[in-house]
Protein backbone atom coordinates (compact mmCIF):
# COMPACT_ATOMS: atom_id res chain seq x y z
CA UNK A 1 0.00 0.00 0.00
CA UNK A 2 0.96 3.17 -0.81
CA UNK A 3 1.02 5.68 1.94
CA UNK A 4 0.04 8.98 1.41
CA UNK A 5 2.92 10.93 1.27
CA UNK A 6 3.73 8.87 -1.59
CA UNK A 7 0.77 10.57 -3.60
CA UNK A 8 1.46 14.18 -2.73
CA UNK A 9 3.70 16.31 -0.79
CA UNK A 10 0.99 18.64 0.05
CA UNK A 11 -1.68 16.80 1.75
CA UNK A 12 -2.37 19.26 4.05
CA UNK A 13 -3.41 21.92 1.16
CA UNK A 14 -5.15 18.68 -0.42
CA UNK A 15 -7.70 17.86 2.41
CA UNK A 16 -8.46 21.53 2.65
CA UNK A 17 -9.06 21.89 -1.20
CA UNK A 18 -11.25 18.78 -1.56
CA UNK A 19 -13.38 19.79 1.17
CA UNK A 20 -14.41 23.29 0.59
CA UNK A 21 -15.33 22.70 -3.37
CA UNK A 22 -18.39 20.70 -3.96
CA UNK A 23 -18.06 20.18 -7.58
CA UNK A 24 -14.76 18.79 -9.57
CA UNK A 25 -13.89 17.98 -13.12
CA UNK A 26 -13.56 14.68 -14.67
CA UNK A 27 -11.39 13.54 -17.51
CA UNK A 28 -12.37 10.57 -19.07
CA UNK A 29 -11.83 9.35 -22.85
CA UNK A 30 -14.69 8.46 -24.97
CA UNK A 31 -15.20 6.24 -27.68
CA UNK A 32 -14.54 9.08 -30.49
CA UNK A 33 -11.04 9.45 -29.00
CA UNK A 34 -11.90 13.06 -26.89
CA UNK A 35 -11.03 13.46 -23.43
CA UNK A 36 -14.28 14.24 -22.43
CA UNK A 37 -14.49 16.53 -19.17
CA UNK A 38 -17.56 16.50 -16.92
CA UNK A 39 -18.70 18.42 -13.75
CA UNK A 40 -18.74 15.92 -10.80
CA UNK A 41 -20.29 16.81 -7.42
CA UNK A 42 -17.56 14.47 -5.63
CA UNK A 43 -16.60 13.39 -2.00
CA UNK A 44 -13.00 12.41 -0.61
CA UNK A 45 -12.92 9.98 1.84
CA UNK A 46 -8.83 9.81 2.65
CA UNK A 47 -7.87 10.64 -0.65
CA UNK A 48 -10.50 8.15 -2.54
CA UNK A 49 -12.25 10.15 -4.96
CA UNK A 50 -16.26 8.80 -4.75
CA UNK A 51 -19.52 10.25 -6.73
CA UNK A 52 -22.46 8.87 -8.20
CA UNK A 53 -24.20 8.37 -11.62
CA UNK A 54 -26.13 6.65 -14.18
CA UNK A 55 -25.80 3.08 -15.05
CA UNK A 56 -24.91 3.25 -18.49
CA UNK A 57 -23.20 6.26 -20.66
CA UNK A 58 -19.63 7.20 -21.89
CA UNK A 59 -18.83 7.76 -17.51
CA UNK A 60 -19.88 4.71 -16.90
CA UNK A 61 -18.08 2.54 -19.57
CA UNK A 62 -14.81 4.29 -18.61
CA UNK A 63 -15.18 3.05 -15.02
CA UNK A 64 -16.36 -0.17 -15.85
CA UNK A 65 -13.12 -0.78 -18.04
CA UNK A 66 -10.82 0.96 -15.17
CA UNK A 67 -9.52 3.15 -17.46
CA UNK A 68 -6.70 5.95 -16.61
CA UNK A 69 -9.18 8.69 -15.29
CA UNK A 70 -8.31 12.68 -13.79
CA UNK A 71 -10.38 14.43 -11.45
CA UNK A 72 -8.97 18.36 -11.49
CA UNK A 73 -10.32 19.97 -8.35
CA UNK A 74 -9.64 23.92 -8.63
CA UNK A 75 -10.50 27.29 -6.38
CA UNK A 76 -10.76 30.29 -8.47
CA UNK A 77 -9.07 33.44 -6.34
CA UNK A 78 -9.00 36.87 -7.04
CA UNK A 79 -7.98 38.07 -10.66
CA UNK A 80 -4.90 41.28 -10.85
CA UNK A 81 -5.91 43.99 -13.55
CA UNK A 82 -2.82 44.76 -15.20
CA UNK A 83 -3.07 48.45 -13.89
CA UNK A 84 -2.02 47.59 -10.76
CA UNK A 85 1.39 46.31 -11.84
CA UNK A 86 1.71 48.70 -14.94
CA UNK A 87 0.53 51.59 -16.48
CA UNK A 88 0.02 50.81 -20.52
CA UNK A 89 0.94 47.13 -20.89
CA UNK A 90 -2.10 44.43 -20.62
CA UNK A 91 0.12 41.57 -19.68
CA UNK A 92 0.56 41.75 -16.23
CA UNK A 93 -3.53 40.66 -15.99
CA UNK A 94 -3.29 37.10 -13.60
CA UNK A 95 -5.53 34.80 -11.67
CA UNK A 96 -4.67 33.53 -8.81
CA UNK A 97 -5.62 29.72 -8.04
CA UNK A 98 -5.35 26.81 -6.14
CA UNK A 99 -6.27 23.11 -7.99
CA UNK A 100 -5.60 19.55 -7.11
CA UNK A 101 -5.40 17.08 -10.30
CA UNK A 102 -5.47 13.93 -9.22
CA UNK A 103 -4.79 11.14 -11.96
CA UNK A 104 -6.00 7.35 -10.96
CA UNK A 105 -7.66 4.44 -12.06
CA UNK A 106 -11.31 4.55 -12.22
CA UNK A 107 -13.78 1.56 -10.95
CA UNK A 108 -17.35 1.14 -10.36
CA UNK A 109 -18.05 0.56 -6.49
CA UNK A 110 -19.25 -3.08 -6.79
CA UNK A 111 -20.84 -3.98 -3.10
CA UNK A 112 -23.84 -2.85 -1.71
CA UNK A 113 -22.16 -1.91 1.45
CA UNK A 114 -19.20 0.04 -0.71
CA UNK A 115 -21.82 1.77 -2.29
CA UNK A 116 -23.49 3.40 0.69
CA UNK A 117 -20.59 4.11 2.47
CA UNK A 118 -19.51 6.28 -0.66
CA UNK A 119 -23.12 7.72 -0.95
CA UNK A 120 -23.47 8.54 2.73
CA UNK A 121 -20.14 10.09 2.75
CA UNK A 122 -21.16 12.54 -0.33
CA UNK A 123 -24.52 13.82 1.38
CA UNK A 124 -22.31 13.93 4.51
CA UNK A 125 -20.67 16.69 2.86
CA UNK A 126 -22.60 18.07 0.40
CA UNK A 127 -25.51 18.41 3.42
CA UNK A 128 -23.95 18.45 6.61
CA UNK A 129 -26.88 19.72 8.27
CA UNK A 130 -28.21 16.46 8.17
CA UNK A 131 -32.12 15.95 7.43
CA UNK A 132 -31.89 12.13 6.29
CA UNK A 133 -32.01 8.71 7.39
CA UNK A 134 -29.11 7.61 7.64
CA UNK A 135 -28.00 5.45 4.19
CA UNK A 136 -26.92 2.00 4.78
CA UNK A 137 -27.32 -1.46 2.84
CA UNK A 138 -29.15 -3.06 5.57
CA UNK A 139 -31.59 -0.38 5.56
CA UNK A 140 -34.97 -1.47 3.35
CA UNK A 141 -34.95 2.17 2.55
CA UNK A 142 -32.66 2.22 0.95
CA UNK A 143 -32.03 -1.05 -0.96
CA UNK A 144 -33.77 -0.36 -4.31
CA UNK A 145 -31.75 2.95 -4.63
CA UNK A 146 -28.33 1.44 -3.64
CA UNK A 147 -29.33 -0.97 -6.34
CA UNK A 148 -30.16 1.50 -9.14
CA UNK A 149 -27.43 3.68 -9.01
CA UNK A 150 -23.92 3.70 -9.74
CA UNK A 151 -21.39 4.91 -7.52
CA UNK A 152 -17.73 5.38 -9.09
CA UNK A 153 -14.82 5.61 -7.75
CA UNK A 154 -11.05 6.89 -8.56
CA UNK A 155 -8.06 5.41 -6.86
CA UNK A 156 -5.57 8.05 -7.45
CA UNK A 157 -2.19 7.06 -8.68
CA UNK A 158 -0.59 10.52 -8.79
CA UNK A 159 -2.15 13.69 -6.95
CA UNK A 160 -0.34 17.02 -7.83
CA UNK A 161 -1.29 20.44 -6.14
CA UNK A 162 -0.93 23.50 -7.35
CA UNK A 163 -1.11 26.51 -4.68
CA UNK A 164 0.68 29.49 -6.40
CA UNK A 165 0.18 33.24 -5.02
CA UNK A 166 3.33 35.28 -6.55
CA UNK A 167 5.83 33.51 -4.52
CA UNK A 168 7.84 34.65 -7.20
CA UNK A 169 7.56 38.67 -7.29
CA UNK A 170 9.74 40.78 -5.28
CA UNK A 171 8.17 41.09 -1.55
CA UNK A 172 7.49 44.26 -1.93
CA UNK A 173 5.24 43.80 -4.63
CA UNK A 174 3.66 41.23 -3.03
CA UNK A 175 3.11 43.64 0.28
CA UNK A 176 1.44 45.53 -2.21
CA UNK A 177 -1.09 43.54 -3.91
CA UNK A 178 -2.04 42.38 -0.73
CA UNK A 179 -2.86 46.48 0.58
CA UNK A 180 -4.81 47.01 -3.01
CA UNK A 181 -7.23 43.62 -2.66
CA UNK A 182 -7.61 44.52 1.39
CA UNK A 183 -8.52 47.99 -0.24
CA UNK A 184 -10.70 46.34 -3.25
CA UNK A 185 -13.05 44.13 -1.17
CA UNK A 186 -14.07 42.00 -3.83
CA UNK A 187 -15.21 38.30 -3.45
CA UNK A 188 -12.26 36.23 -2.99
CA UNK A 189 -9.74 39.46 -2.57
CA UNK A 190 -9.65 39.05 1.58
CA UNK A 191 -8.79 35.17 1.07
CA UNK A 192 -6.25 36.23 -1.54
CA UNK A 193 -4.43 38.57 0.32
CA UNK A 194 -4.22 36.14 3.40
CA UNK A 195 -2.58 33.44 1.00
CA UNK A 196 -0.71 35.98 -0.23
CA UNK A 197 0.88 37.07 3.19
CA UNK A 198 1.50 33.06 3.73
CA UNK A 199 4.20 33.59 1.49
CA UNK A 200 5.20 36.47 2.97
CA UNK A 201 5.79 34.31 6.06
CA UNK A 202 7.12 31.17 5.09
CA UNK B 1 -17.94 26.33 -43.53
CA UNK B 2 -20.19 25.00 -40.59
CA UNK B 3 -23.11 27.63 -39.41
CA UNK B 4 -23.35 27.63 -35.83
CA UNK B 5 -26.89 26.02 -35.95
CA UNK B 6 -24.79 22.30 -37.07
CA UNK B 7 -22.87 23.01 -34.11
CA UNK B 8 -25.40 24.01 -31.54
CA UNK B 9 -28.97 23.65 -30.78
CA UNK B 10 -28.71 26.56 -28.08
CA UNK B 11 -26.16 29.22 -29.07
CA UNK B 12 -28.47 32.07 -27.00
CA UNK B 13 -27.61 29.82 -24.09
CA UNK B 14 -24.25 29.02 -25.29
CA UNK B 15 -23.61 32.54 -26.04
CA UNK B 16 -24.38 33.33 -21.76
CA UNK B 17 -23.04 30.54 -20.30
CA UNK B 18 -19.57 31.28 -21.74
CA UNK B 19 -19.91 34.99 -21.09
CA UNK B 20 -20.41 35.03 -17.48
CA UNK B 21 -17.60 32.25 -16.72
CA UNK B 22 -14.28 33.24 -16.32
CA UNK B 23 -12.23 29.64 -16.37
CA UNK B 24 -12.89 26.66 -18.34
CA UNK B 25 -11.90 23.27 -17.96
CA UNK B 26 -9.64 22.40 -20.88
CA UNK B 27 -9.00 17.85 -21.64
CA UNK B 28 -6.08 16.68 -23.21
CA UNK B 29 -4.51 13.35 -23.60
CA UNK B 30 -1.34 13.35 -21.82
CA UNK B 31 2.07 11.45 -23.22
CA UNK B 32 0.96 9.46 -19.71
CA UNK B 33 -2.35 8.40 -21.25
CA UNK B 34 -4.34 10.44 -18.65
CA UNK B 35 -6.95 12.40 -19.96
CA UNK B 36 -6.18 15.32 -17.83
CA UNK B 37 -8.32 18.64 -17.20
CA UNK B 38 -6.45 21.89 -16.62
CA UNK B 39 -8.52 24.87 -15.78
CA UNK B 40 -7.62 27.73 -17.80
CA UNK B 41 -9.34 31.52 -18.26
CA UNK B 42 -10.08 31.10 -21.55
CA UNK B 43 -12.24 33.64 -23.96
CA UNK B 44 -14.45 32.75 -26.90
CA UNK B 45 -14.73 35.15 -30.26
CA UNK B 46 -18.44 33.58 -31.62
CA UNK B 47 -18.00 29.85 -30.87
CA UNK B 48 -13.57 29.46 -31.56
CA UNK B 49 -12.36 29.63 -28.56
CA UNK B 50 -8.69 31.24 -26.77
CA UNK B 51 -6.49 31.09 -24.15
CA UNK B 52 -2.78 31.83 -23.09
CA UNK B 53 0.09 30.04 -21.98
CA UNK B 54 3.77 28.46 -21.64
CA UNK B 55 5.19 27.66 -24.93
CA UNK B 56 6.17 24.24 -23.90
CA UNK B 57 4.81 21.58 -21.90
CA UNK B 58 1.96 18.90 -22.43
CA UNK B 59 -0.57 21.18 -23.61
CA UNK B 60 1.63 22.84 -25.73
CA UNK B 61 2.60 19.51 -27.17
CA UNK B 62 -1.40 19.05 -27.20
CA UNK B 63 -2.17 21.77 -29.29
CA UNK B 64 1.23 21.62 -31.57
CA UNK B 65 0.17 17.95 -32.35
CA UNK B 66 -3.63 19.05 -33.68
CA UNK B 67 -5.22 16.66 -30.91
CA UNK B 68 -8.64 16.25 -30.31
CA UNK B 69 -9.59 18.43 -27.24
CA UNK B 70 -12.56 19.49 -25.39
CA UNK B 71 -13.70 22.24 -22.97
CA UNK B 72 -15.68 22.68 -20.34
CA UNK B 73 -17.58 25.63 -18.83
CA UNK B 74 -19.95 24.66 -15.79
CA UNK B 75 -22.14 27.09 -13.71
CA UNK B 76 -23.45 25.51 -10.81
CA UNK B 77 -26.84 26.85 -9.57
CA UNK B 78 -28.51 25.45 -6.27
CA UNK B 79 -28.19 22.35 -4.29
CA UNK B 80 -31.46 21.13 -3.32
CA UNK B 81 -31.61 19.16 -0.04
CA UNK B 82 -32.65 16.03 0.45
CA UNK B 83 -36.04 17.35 3.11
CA UNK B 84 -37.13 19.58 0.79
CA UNK B 85 -38.34 16.57 -1.02
CA UNK B 86 -38.72 14.05 1.72
CA UNK B 87 -38.47 13.47 5.04
CA UNK B 88 -36.06 10.55 5.83
CA UNK B 89 -34.74 9.55 1.98
CA UNK B 90 -31.45 11.26 1.25
CA UNK B 91 -32.34 10.20 -2.58
CA UNK B 92 -33.40 13.52 -3.63
CA UNK B 93 -30.67 15.83 -2.56
CA UNK B 94 -29.54 17.51 -5.88
CA UNK B 95 -27.33 19.80 -7.55
CA UNK B 96 -28.75 22.20 -10.39
CA UNK B 97 -26.19 23.23 -12.97
CA UNK B 98 -25.79 24.91 -17.01
CA UNK B 99 -22.77 23.26 -18.57
CA UNK B 100 -21.23 23.86 -22.19
CA UNK B 101 -19.08 20.88 -23.51
CA UNK B 102 -16.93 21.54 -26.66
CA UNK B 103 -15.43 18.88 -28.53
CA UNK B 104 -12.88 20.65 -30.92
CA UNK B 105 -9.48 20.52 -32.55
CA UNK B 106 -6.47 22.14 -30.37
CA UNK B 107 -4.10 24.29 -32.42
CA UNK B 108 -1.50 27.22 -31.85
CA UNK B 109 -2.06 30.14 -32.94
CA UNK B 110 0.50 31.19 -35.66
CA UNK B 111 0.63 34.43 -36.46
CA UNK B 112 1.27 37.94 -34.39
CA UNK B 113 -1.97 39.38 -35.71
CA UNK B 114 -4.15 36.52 -34.21
CA UNK B 115 -2.34 36.43 -31.67
CA UNK B 116 -2.43 39.71 -30.46
CA UNK B 117 -6.59 39.61 -31.58
CA UNK B 118 -7.03 36.60 -29.32
CA UNK B 119 -4.66 38.13 -26.15
CA UNK B 120 -7.28 41.55 -27.10
CA UNK B 121 -10.24 39.76 -26.76
CA UNK B 122 -8.88 38.15 -23.43
CA UNK B 123 -8.22 40.66 -21.54
CA UNK B 124 -11.53 42.80 -23.21
CA UNK B 125 -13.57 39.58 -21.07
CA UNK B 126 -11.38 39.74 -18.08
CA UNK B 127 -10.86 43.04 -17.57
CA UNK B 128 -13.42 44.81 -18.76
CA UNK B 129 -12.91 48.45 -17.26
CA UNK B 130 -10.21 48.84 -19.55
CA UNK B 131 -7.08 50.55 -18.32
CA UNK B 132 -4.17 49.12 -21.05
CA UNK B 133 -3.14 50.16 -24.29
CA UNK B 134 -4.76 47.66 -26.62
CA UNK B 135 -2.48 45.04 -27.79
CA UNK B 136 -1.68 45.07 -31.43
CA UNK B 137 1.01 43.17 -33.26
CA UNK B 138 2.63 46.52 -34.80
CA UNK B 139 2.73 48.35 -31.35
CA UNK B 140 6.93 47.59 -30.60
CA UNK B 141 5.24 47.53 -26.38
CA UNK B 142 3.51 44.14 -27.57
CA UNK B 143 6.48 42.48 -29.95
CA UNK B 144 8.12 40.63 -27.52
CA UNK B 145 5.32 39.59 -25.34
CA UNK B 146 3.53 38.40 -28.28
CA UNK B 147 6.38 36.71 -29.57
CA UNK B 148 6.82 34.58 -25.96
CA UNK B 149 3.71 34.36 -24.98
CA UNK B 150 1.38 31.40 -26.48
CA UNK B 151 -1.84 31.13 -27.82
CA UNK B 152 -4.04 28.38 -28.77
CA UNK B 153 -7.11 28.09 -29.97
CA UNK B 154 -10.08 25.52 -29.93
CA UNK B 155 -11.79 25.29 -32.86
CA UNK B 156 -15.10 23.54 -32.04
CA UNK B 157 -16.67 20.15 -34.19
CA UNK B 158 -19.55 19.87 -31.70
CA UNK B 159 -21.10 21.72 -28.87
CA UNK B 160 -23.30 20.41 -26.50
CA UNK B 161 -25.45 22.56 -24.03
CA UNK B 162 -26.83 21.46 -21.06
CA UNK B 163 -29.79 23.47 -19.01
CA UNK B 164 -31.54 21.27 -16.05
CA UNK B 165 -33.91 22.79 -13.99
CA UNK B 166 -36.41 20.00 -13.08
CA UNK B 167 -38.07 19.82 -16.10
CA UNK B 168 -39.13 16.36 -15.79
CA UNK B 169 -40.67 17.38 -12.25
CA UNK B 170 -44.43 17.86 -12.11
CA UNK B 171 -45.28 21.90 -12.33
CA UNK B 172 -46.75 21.46 -8.69
CA UNK B 173 -43.05 20.35 -7.58
CA UNK B 174 -41.26 22.77 -9.50
CA UNK B 175 -43.58 25.79 -8.01
CA UNK B 176 -42.93 24.35 -4.35
CA UNK B 177 -39.02 24.52 -5.19
CA UNK B 178 -38.94 28.17 -6.33
CA UNK B 179 -41.18 29.37 -3.06
CA UNK B 180 -38.35 27.43 -1.11
CA UNK B 181 -35.12 28.78 -2.80
CA UNK B 182 -36.52 32.19 -2.48
CA UNK B 183 -37.29 31.76 1.21
CA UNK B 184 -33.92 30.02 2.19
CA UNK B 185 -31.99 33.22 -0.30
CA UNK B 186 -28.45 31.41 -0.57
CA UNK B 187 -25.94 32.63 -3.13
CA UNK B 188 -27.58 31.11 -6.45
CA UNK B 189 -30.75 30.70 -4.48
CA UNK B 190 -32.56 33.63 -7.06
CA UNK B 191 -31.25 32.74 -10.15
CA UNK B 192 -32.05 29.09 -9.69
CA UNK B 193 -35.62 30.12 -8.94
CA UNK B 194 -35.94 32.56 -11.97
CA UNK B 195 -34.53 29.35 -14.13
CA UNK B 196 -37.15 27.29 -13.14
CA UNK B 197 -39.86 29.69 -13.52
CA UNK B 198 -38.89 29.98 -16.91
CA UNK B 199 -39.22 26.02 -17.37
CA UNK B 200 -42.63 26.58 -16.12
CA UNK B 201 -43.92 29.11 -18.91
CA UNK B 202 -42.08 27.51 -22.01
Amino acid sequence: MKGPEKLSDNIAEFDAIVKQTAVGYLGIVTPDGYPRVVPVSFVAVGQTIYFHGATSGEKHEAFAARQKVTLCIAIPYAAIPSYWRAKDYACPANQFYKSVLIRGTGRLVDTPEEKAAGLQALIEKHQPEGGYVKISADRPLYKKPIDEVAVYRIDPVKIDVRVSFGEKCPAEVRRELIRKLEERGLPMDRETAEEIRKTLIL
